[in-house]
């Protein structure tokens, strides 16, 4: 199993004190020591940080942590492998282009007899059921809207059915954004929690740290996060259910 | 114009030295001030940062510059903007898949009737000539062979003829990887150097720093930098010659 965290906020946002929670699962507070990956969307680009090694001790990850990246969109993974070696071209989050735009993508679970799943177009490079999932859920989405989806409900919505069949492959919990959306599906582990005004505080589970975020926010600002598991103590996260789908819009919960 | 930097080695290699000197003319020694990115190729893998701040005070461009990362294709592109606008989807490199690999592309120069050049399945996210030449690229090289070529001296063939079209619109200095190879194509500015042993000492133009390469390296390393200008002065680079094409396999010049 793998731990995913994404973000959704409508200003640009760090996620330095969520990262800091995630980063101690990756082989400290937790078995996750098969790599790790951050993706931040800045506009329509990005950038992607990942490294095949442990997040707990890794320099890249100390200059995420360290160095506030702000950003609306925000989808991260610490690895345990289970399909595919300890490798740069294994390591979650996958980032490709379809219609102008970049989809990026994290999994966490297992797919059995995933192979057979065709990906048209859009080649695996590494090895792991994730990354092969991911390029049949694109070519199933180029399939459907050949040119740039204007409904952008109908596109979730699909994209929701293609997880479903996913699912029927074994344990598919899922982020994906396009830097405005981020979407959610869960087999499941996978939770969720709206921050809006009035702020508290919030204290992480896995390392001794709280922070107010009334003093790092504005009051429009509004900020979901997106994780496996809990990630703070002392707040209300939302349980996602088997087979429930949640799509967030710069950090409100959209309809499907 | 904008500068560029590539390397192709034998064995896993860190770029600092080569990187200090080039940084500097973001914003310092040259005229670079709007953004710059480098890409690693780590086996199929690759990790790219990028910025659209100037290189010389960036915080990341400092990690890279300290942290030695060892790859055996790099690439690496500081800016001067002309088509589109200071952001990071605008920053080179630009990376895509063909073929289960990854494309890394960064240019040098500018284009003009750029806009009517046909992208097919490969769209721009951004709005430079650079991105839109690179999706026509790849979508020519898709076209051409529509399953992995085995024969790699006829793909690069094949895609020095395309880069001719592109000069053909102005001025087209061109690195590209697919992590083994890494071609160059020269309109006006390209210079490539290869060490190999017995290995000398290299000083830098930009920047203050003497490196003894004996020191850093074995003797059958065999490692080529490709750069817009010479970044030493007591060594002999080549000059490339306009509609040139060189191709490097693993720091080796290779016959096209």
């Amino acid at each position: 199993m793998c731990e995913l965290l994404g973000m959704s906020a409508n200003v640009p946002t760090d996620i330095c004190f969520s990262f800091s929670g995630l980063m101690q699962r990756g082989g400290r507070t937790g078995p996750h020591r098969d790599g790790w990956g951050i993706t931040f969307y800045e506009g329509k680009g990005f950038r992607t940080f990942k490294d095949p090694n442990p997040s707990y001790n890794s320099k890249i990850a100390e200059l995420v942590q360290k160095y506030p990246i702000k950003s609306c969109s925000v989808i991260s993974h610490i690895r345990q492998a289970n399909r595919g070696g300890v490798k740069l071209e294994n390591t979650h989050p996958f980032t490709r282009e379809l219609w102008g735009r970049f989809w990026t993508f994290a999994h966490n679970g297992q797919l059995t007899d995933y192979q057979k799943l065709d990906t048209g177009r859009f080649r695996p490079v590494g090895e792991t059921d994730s990354e092969l999932a991911f390029c049949w859920l694109l070519k199933q989405m180029g399939q459907r809207f050949p040119e740039p989806p204007t409904d952008m409900a109908a596109l979730f919505r699909f994209i929701a059915e293609c997880c479903e069949t996913l699912k029927g492959l074994g344990v598919y919990n899922m982020l994906l954004s396009d830097s405005e959306y981020l979407m959610t599906f869960c087999t499941n582990n996978l939770h969720w929690i709206t921050r809006r005004a009035p702020f508290g505080q919030a204290s992480l589970i896995d390392e001794d740290v709280t922070v107010n975020f009334q003093e790092e926010t504005t009051p429009n600002d509004v900020v979901t996060v997106i994780a496996t598991q809990p990630l703070t103590d002392n707040e209300q996260w939302q349980k996602m259910q088997p087979g429930e789908s949640v799509l967030f819009y710069l950090g409100e919960k959209v309809d499907l």
